[in-house]
């Protein structure tokens, strides 16, 4: 199936939906409606030409290691050319090292674009961004100037080695050491799971790396963050010997074959790779967290694209595809299977889930940019994103495994089959609710961090802004909706009930207790966002296209935002019962 | 990690829980609880043994196609042998024809035990019990006198071969055709789809092939079976010449690598390839339907042993994983993960749904077994058996899904690595929503047919027997189970409403309304149920086991049952919105 972009779709949920038009009115965007319909159209032009006929290419041959080389699939190093010579690396860095200054809504767009084209492909370019982000943010003015420019232009590219074999979610535990030797350090140590750690496609890679330093204190407070490039830099910019870091292995995995996940050696040769302290000692996790904060939504955004591809894939087929009979189908004789009701269920479910999740990372990049220092109630939008991101991350992230395994489904036989490139998406989704934090690990943000945050004066901001647009629906008193503004005024109230009742437990002291309802709670919370953006998109819809969206938020509204009570319900009441559960029953 | 087969928890179930035990009572099933738990312990051997080893070997290897033949992957000729001299295929066949005459109970717990050893090997056998079935019940003396002796001692296999390129779920619309000459037919036609059309595992493959008769009606009244060998069989029994069908394509597929999904050529080099009417012209698919409904069952019986073989690979792997503190673990330093609350829930979650689905196709089962014909109140299971035929199917199959992708998340990064295991689960578990029709037309069968039996007396009576359950739970007065009985209580009130509702638009000629509301209606009453049975387990078990069952039902039923009333209400309230949603909302 060739891949058409919908950026005008898009846009919308940018400008009406998760707000940038606004964001621009408030003074916080610089950038007008038409650059942002511009630049992305033509980012979708080449996510159409350039990556996404690589996509089942990529998923087929996967990356292969050979010795301490990876080689990338077929056409891959083409691709990546084509994605340096077009600046698209580049939106969001800091002018001065050559970027384009260009917002987090605006980057987001394009990794929704990009992973709906190719997420294989999509993981490098992302990393990269993460990496410059932490740089820019921490990096001494000597080491920005030498790496920032060739990175940002993505001659370079970067990498996030967080993780050790004994080291996943409880980073506190790592084992790398950093030992200081004149104006550098010497990094030993082993990191597994490094999406891109070695390829074929740029010169260099520069790889940030968590580390311990010699007389480091125990605990993730011991941490201090280093940049190691795989070939030193010469003073005159030039590449150097080649540093004592090294790509010993590449993981079989589900999917997103086409990204290679290395582990990497490090100091195995000699003296130590050479490195370069980014921050202040011990201040590592809190540099890496300034790009995981973006590389969460950034995932989250990834699940809602291949969301996105599989739901385009599974109405084209259902469309096309024709079995039985169907009443609504006046032409007589079988039916494109989209007509037979409970198809219709699975599309409208897909295409339903896929919005709302959109709009949630959508909204959350707005926030992003309007939390900047200096911009207008920037503490406030700050306190917004912060919410938004661990929401935007797993339910988001959620959805695209529920929706591309929703699209196998419509596919019926031939969803199993691999030549159909749905189950391609079902395989490469299920990433997603893993790395850059679990969506456990999400979950648990939300609940101990984020709905604390000011004793609960963010989460109550923002569901007020959500009651907003219930009341606007209830205003705009349209058949089309039903009762769907009575519902979601529901959710959010049991929402809000569950939250205080989590922060009660929080402040007894029942840690415990609050983390046991963690997923619930937040899934209810982003079916209710999620909701309530499908609303907002119904009534921003001008003349044709409202019915249909109306019709797609009251069915969402119904089917999804309903169950919301009973999750936020048992995110408080049912946590007992986990806590009571004896181990044993866990046996087989 | 190896596998063990927990006999005794299942030999729980299907007695105490599943009712094989009251059914032995009643003088509907003969064999004994001690040969029971005998025969299943040596399956559970056998499964440990031969299949479990192989399991990962044929993920990885595929069964490969080179011209007209298959290769199975190594040691599967090995396994399959013992697999027959261990009798193991002949279980339920007829005695007269060297079947051991046992009944469908202990069929359904062998089939649980062989898909969490091996789900890829176990399609070969489990289509050639239901191509017996077929054939026991509709063909010929001659014909069973033949093909049945070989296929019931798995000499030979059997195959179902139904789906076309344009006849999938809607099999009026099948082309392949049958001529008469002399005592046989020539078809003529392609089928795709065929597990184990093809392979190196016997000397003889048994094809039961729907096809039409040169004079046949249109639409699946013009449908006929036909029984067409691989090598047509000599008076004598030997094998003669090889019969023009031919394996012309191997699906690759998502998952079950190991099992051949092929596409079969018949009568394409000659005059047709010799076939034998099974049963009445034009009855073909009613001879079908009496494997496809054992079939069901057993394909819903899939989904939930590899939930369980995928419950136990992360339970071990989260008492064995450490990583950070948790407040109930005792020894201090980082804790197994699965005493943090989140990975605790997705386990009880794993637990809970596969105990929930696997209690279903049981009983289910125990059901087929006390409707047969002679048999106390046979009528009364008959339709019992109906009834639960499309829940265990598509609510099973479902779980395996649900089950299998929880696993990957409670192994983290891991779980993506295909080396862990729990990748393949998830893989394999996908077909089970789709083939044997898919969940969407198990849910259609569910209430177009099964509630509306006998104006809604079969599903009275078995909601009736449930509600039995929760109010024994209220009299046992057991703090353990909190107030799952009330949640019990209110989902099959619950449920109750929506059929009537269901039924009322049926009656009132509103298909599509009904029909929209069927897969939250199947899921409804696959909770309430599987609810049920945990609780039944509860108050069953004895002394120390009794704590963690009562505590797993009440995890059950107050995070899952709980969502009941919502799901039922828009079984029926929400089908208005997905009828009058619009088409062009599922464009991009």
């Amino acid at each position: 199936m060739t891949y058409t972009a919908a950026v005008d779709e898009m846009v919308f949920a940018l400008e009406k939906v998760a707000g940038l038009a606004e964001a621009r009115e408030a003074g916080a965007v610089e950038l007008g409606e038409d650059d942002v319909l511009a630049i992305l159209t033509e980012a979708g032009r080449f996510a159409e030409e350039e990556l996404a006929p690589l996509n089942e290419v990529g998923d087929r041959e996967h990356s292969r290691r050979d010795g301490a080389t990876v080689t990338t699939p077929k056409g891959w190093d083409k691709a990546y050319r084509a994605w340096v010579e077009g600046g698209w690396g580049s939106l969001t860095g800091e002018e001065e090292y050559g970027g384009q200054g260009l917002p987090m809504s605006l980057q987001i767009v394009l990794t929704d674009i990009v992973n709906q084209a190719n997420a294989g492909f999509s993981l490098n370019p992302l990393l990269t961004v993460g990496a410059v982000e932490a740089l820019q943010a921490h990096a001494s003015d000597a080491l920005k100037a030498t790496y920032l420019p060739r990175m940002i232009a993505g001659e370079w590219t970067g990498t996030m080695n967080l993780t050790e074999p004994q080291a996943g979610s409880d980073l506190g535990t790592l084992k790398a050491k950093a030992v200081p030797e004149g104006d550098h350090y010497r990094v030993f140590g082993q990191k597994i799971f490094i999406s891109y750690g070695e390829h074929d496609l740029t010169d260099n890679i520069i790889h940030l790396v968590l580390a311990r330093l010699p007389d480091a204190a125990e605990g993730t407070r011991g941490i201090s963050l280093f940049l190691v490039p795989k070939f030193l830099v010469n003073d005159d910019g030039s590449l150097g010997e080649r540093n004592d870091v090294e790509c010993v292995g590449v993981e079989d995995k589900l999917g997103i074959h086409a990204s290679p996940t290395c582990t990497m050696a490090y100091g195995t040769k000699g003296e130590g790779a050479i490195g370069y302290l980014v921050g202040e000692p011990g201040r590592g996790l809190n540099a890496m967290f300034t790009m995981m904060n973006q590389a969460r939504v950034s995932v989250g955004m990834q699940g809602a694209a291949v969301a996105e591809r599989a739901t385009q894939r599974a109405v084209a087929f259902a469309m096309e595809r024709r079995q039985g009979a169907a009443a609504t189908w006046a032409e007589g004789g079988p039916a494109p299977i989209a007509y037979h009701p409970d198809v219709k269920r699975m599309l409208l479910t897909m295409r339903g889930m896929t919005r709302a999740a959109r709009a949630i990372c959508y909204a959350c990049a707005v926030a992003i940019d309007r939390g900047r220092p200096g911009r207008p109630d920037a503490d406030f939008w700050k306190a917004r994103a912060d919410l938004l991101t661990p929401i935007a991350k797993a339910f988001a992230s959620d959805i695209g495994v529920e929706v591309s395994s929703l699209g196998i489904q419509v596919h019926g036989g031939m969803g199993y089959v691999e030549e159909t490139g749905a189950a391609q998406h079902f395989r490469d989704a299920r990433i997603f609710t893993i790395y850059e934090g679990t969506n456990g690990i999400q979950a648990i943000d939300l609940v101990r961090r984020k709905i604390t945050m000011a004793d609960g004066e963010v989460l109550a901001a923002y569901l007020k802004e959500l009651h907003g647009i219930a009341e606007a629906a209830r205003g705009a008193n349209d058949l089309a909706l039903g009762g769907a503004a009575r519902r979601l005024e529901t959710a959010i109230d049991a929402v809000a009930e569950a939250a205080t009742a989590l922060r009660a437990s929080l402040g007894a002291g029942e840690l415990d207790k609050a983390l046991a309802g963690a997923t619930p709670f937040l899934r209810a919370m982003g079916l209710t966002a999620g909701g309530a953006y499908l609303m907002k998109a119904a009534l921003h819809a001008e003349n044709g296209a409202a019915a249909g969206r109306a019709g797609l938020a009251r069915f969402f509204c119904e089917a999804y935002v309903a169950s919301v009570p009973s999750l936020a319900e048992n995110a408080v009441a049912g946590s007992d019962d986990i806590l009571a559960a004896t181990p044993d029953i866990l046996a087989a």
